[in-house]
């Protein structure tokens, strides 16, 4: 038998418990949030086929995949041409599984091979893992998680209003303030770039507009610039595009486009959704038009969305939008669908930062037994049964220590009362309840103390 | 950009909305109960290196664990020379990470990393994904859902009663009757390996007795035999192994270990956790003794667990023990510890094939909102807001199409509650509520409706 120093592989974690109950609180809170509005899990294996992931992400998404060695004699095909021939070309003798890189890609698997028995519109959210082999640094990890929600086989822009309402109902259920829900429309963005000269050329507007907060406006004109569009007609869509005035930013856009169908079909939808959200009832407000949204991905191509903190202490929260034809390239045309992704890990560290999380939570222990002696921790037995029936989570320390040492087991798990039971205890059936928070204690019965703890924890 | 027409993994497998329900039904009861006893979460990452997880299983799981090729130009490293010397020598050139094969090297890697840390005695639950490059067959996957719970860092047999508990209440909270938790000791086996000749060879003894059920009494003897056990003293330890009588089997142990202290140190801890138990109060009326339960894995040296169903129509449901030395193979040496795992995917089956799911859960629409016409659907707007702010889980049907598919949409998702608003709702105020299953319906308020959703369903 090897011993070994243990070490993770760069770029991955362990949860502890203390961060997994603050992370399950977050996630507990979207999905409920995503199941009151009618979305419903699902989740994909770890591994798909390189033939299902290749081709998806670009040439640089094909490098960052991580693959999988074929398990049995790997070398079973290979001969000595094939490693000359160099590591990607061998690769598909060696290896046709990859982990997964995202959820869309899987989802859209899922939807292509399942069309004939889903009902649609299908609502789903995914909560899962995704691999990518970047390099790690910062708040980049090569294992982590994505909570994704669409829903597919549906034009309707009620989608989209819900969208928002569940974004706003998960930031404020979380407790998280000075952020902006921004949306905006893929056909207002080929407008503008017509506008600019650009008609034919809208994916290099959307790459270069989507960078315009970390390279500013100089660089992107610059790169638009380089790409055939005129350079006057960008100073005059650029003034459209950085107006994020609420009350003057549709008409604006409306004015410019009065030749345009693209862009006014784009300028309706947004109203659309608008007077959806309206008749909702429930106000959004902090949801902003934002001509000057992008996002990055090809396959938008109506309303898209992102959120961002107002103070730009980190990158979006969530991004997503409408996509017309998720399925095809599995071969399966016509399934449109609308779809946020959320981000789980800039979510906790801005709940950390900001000091969200709350102190305690249903899932630690609310209370610790503790004991002298063997006499008084068999005494406790029948005490934590109670306290467990009446649905109280306890734990007894389970062996016979001092009792700072008990004490201290408590403190750094976060349970927030003990109870001590010693000789005088066991004579007068009135346990001693120590709340660790005050400092204070009380001589209670088992009953007293299940109800004082009923109520004074979640 | 090439069309495939997609496929799953061989072994793997989607987990659609009607699984995910009823899987996150399973797992939310297992969760519930392990906190109850002060269990916390932990996550590894899925990835570990070779290093950590290689030697861990015995020849067969090295080669069962699915090995990452190493991203970037993995054949950076490799000549013709290494292609010559086979796959099994090349492996450490072009992979140095694999996907987790259980929960329990990852746990103890974490352990021996985070000992400093680490509040013991430290109890923790973890509920991943583990990966067997396995010949897939029905029951058994490549990738497959573990659920472990583990406290470490006593030897205090509290922890072995509350296991029992734990397992009681959890088979219990999921409706599964007519099954036995067995439990063990690997001293009480010794003992009788020892009885039977075998003292020094107890490994094969645990080995054979743990085939007993799958190859019968007669192969196991004659195994042992071929080991070197005494072929009539086999019979006499025979009799005490497969002794289930409840009332004499310990009083049957006892009198055959009079002069073994192993034996009866085994038989010791069994009666201190029946003591403890009945100290707890809450009576296990289908635990047993059993002496001819061996469990196969090697790291044992206390009591072990194991639950079958009586009617013998699957393996396991849960198994586990108590071992002395969790973390010696990362050189860390004399952290003891308890615990058990959860097969999900053969307590599902069970759960099926008994029809124990509940009709309904939490997770699933509670209502679906229908409409003729866009006024009618603009109407159902702000009624579904009030649904949902009064907690109930609602949706509304995007398109406006005809009402038998909008129908037939909550009946194949299992919404049980259809609201239905035409124009002589929108001029009374009174919406029809249809109720899916009985097929009536009544005109009521949308305050009624809340009212009826939330005492009609969970």
């Amino acid at each position: 038998m090897t011993f070994n120093k243990p070490s993770l592989p760069r770029g991955t974690r362990d949860f502890g418990p203390t961060q997994m109950v603050k992370r399950n609180y977050i996630l507990s809170t979207i999905k409920h949030i995503f199941e009151k509005f009618g979305y419903l899990p699902l989740e994909t294996p770890s591994m798909e086929n390189l033939s299902v992931l290749m081709g998806k992400y670009g040439d640089e998404g094909d490098q960052l995949l991580f693959k999988i060695l074929n398990s049995g004699d790997y070398l079973k095909n290979v001969a000595g041409a094939d490693l000359e021939a160099g590591s990607v070309s061998m690769l598909r003798k060696v290896s046709e599984k990859g982990l997964r890189y995202d959820l869309t890609v899987p989802f859209a698997r899922y939807v292509a091979m399942h069309r004939q028995d889903l009902v649609f519109p299908f609502k789903r959210y995914q909560i899962q893992p995704v691999w990518r082999a970047d390099r790690p640094q910062k708040g980049r990890y090569r294992e982590f998680f994505q909570c994704d929600a669409d829903v597919v086989g549906t034009n309707s822009l009620i989608c989209e209003a819900e969208i928002i309402l569940m974004l706003s109902e998960i930031f404020q259920n979380l407790g998280i303030e000075n952020y902006t829900i921004k949306i905006n429309h893929r056909q207002v963005l080929s407008a503008l770039a017509a506008l600019a000269g650009g008609e034919g050329k809208e994916n290099d507007f959307y790459v270069a507009i989507d960078k315009l907060e970390k390279i500013g406006q100089d660089k992107v004109i610059e790169e638009l610039i380089s790409k055939g569009y005129n350079s006057s007609k960008l100073k005059d869509v650029f003034k459209l595009l950085i107006s994020s005035e609420k009350n003057t930013v549709l008409d604006n856009l409306e004015a410019a486009f009065k030749d345009s169908s693209q862009g006014n079909k784009g300028l309706a939808d947004l109203k659309e959704t608008l007077s959806i959200l309206n008749q909702f009832g429930n106000p959004i407000s902090n949801l902003a038009i934002d001509p000057g949204l992008a996002r990055g991905l090809s396959y938008y191509t109506g309303i898209i969305f992102e959120v961002t903190l107002d103070d730009r202490s980190m990158g979006s929260l969530s991004g997503g939008g409408r996509y017309d034809n998720l399925t095809g390239v599995f071969g399966v045309p016509d399934i449109p669908g609308t779809g946020i992704s959320l981000g789980v890990d800039r979510i906790y560290d801005v709940m950390e930062a900001r000091g969200l999380f709350p102190d305690s939570s249903g899932e630690t222990s609310q209370v610790l037994l503790t004991s002298f002696d063997s006499e008084s921790q068999r005494y406790c037995l029948p005490q934590i049964s109670k306290l467990r029936d009446s649905g109280v989570n306890a734990e007894i320390y389970p062996d016979i220590v001092k009792m700072k040492k008990q004490l201290s087991y408590a403190d750094k798990k976060g349970i927030p009362f003990v109870i001590i039971v010693g000789s005088d205890e066991m004579e007068t059936g009135k346990l001693t309840l120590k709340d660790l928070k005050s400092g204070g204690q009380m001589e209670l019965t088992i009953d007293e103390i299940i109800d004082h703890i009923k109520s004074n924890t979640q």
